[in-house]
């Protein structure tokens, strides 16, 4: 049986360093669902502490908040998209549907005989 | 200083498993420089085994043969691009090139105010 190339696009946003990605695009997600921190990254299988510090990185780089916490409690609290995560989270998916769009279209012109 | 948020695009060939990106691209434009993988992977900075392993893996996954080997030497051998493998590489720099374009075209779409 054939096995179909195909292309995947990794689309990532850098300052001086990666700042955002597939990785963080998704947990951001997940917290708009979830309004935790916490249920999104066990949602993902990520350590609680390795979510916090993808976003915090992430909100040195780009010199603003992603996450409004709300306080304790025993589960830890909450978390909310900030308006400026919500906007940038926007960005970001929009930005990669329309080049996955665009890719689509190129790969028959480059790839049409594998 | 502002430091300026830009897009970085990585572009990858999956058949059932990644079979092709930034990596041995690279490696195979080294290779076709240098008619040697052992140099091409030590301009990388890269084992020679892991070069090897790629190229072997690539090969597996596309179905076809990379690279021509010439036999041994104490300097183990040359290496040359096959025919398929400089049209893989051709379709997949022209692909890279122009999703970059429009990656380029896009960014102002979205980000123009980062």
């Amino acid at each position: 049986m054939e096995k179909k190339l195909h292309t995947v696009l990794t689309i990532r946003l850098f300052t001086d360093e990666k700042c955002f990605g597939p990785g963080i695009a998704t947990l951001l997600h997940h917290i708009e669902d979830l309004h935790s921190l916490r249920s999104a990254s066990m949602k993902m299988n990520m350590a609680y502490s390795k979510a916090w510090t993808i976003v915090r990185n992430a909100e040195a780089q780009l010199g603003f908040k992603l996450l409004h916490s709300t306080t304790g409690g025993r589960h830890g609290g909450g978390a909310t998209l900030t308006e400026e995560a919500r906007e940038l989270l926007t960005a970001y998916d929009g930005f990669c549907r329309e080049l996955q769009e665009t890719a689509d279209a190129l790969y028959e012109k480059y790839f049409s005989k594998y």
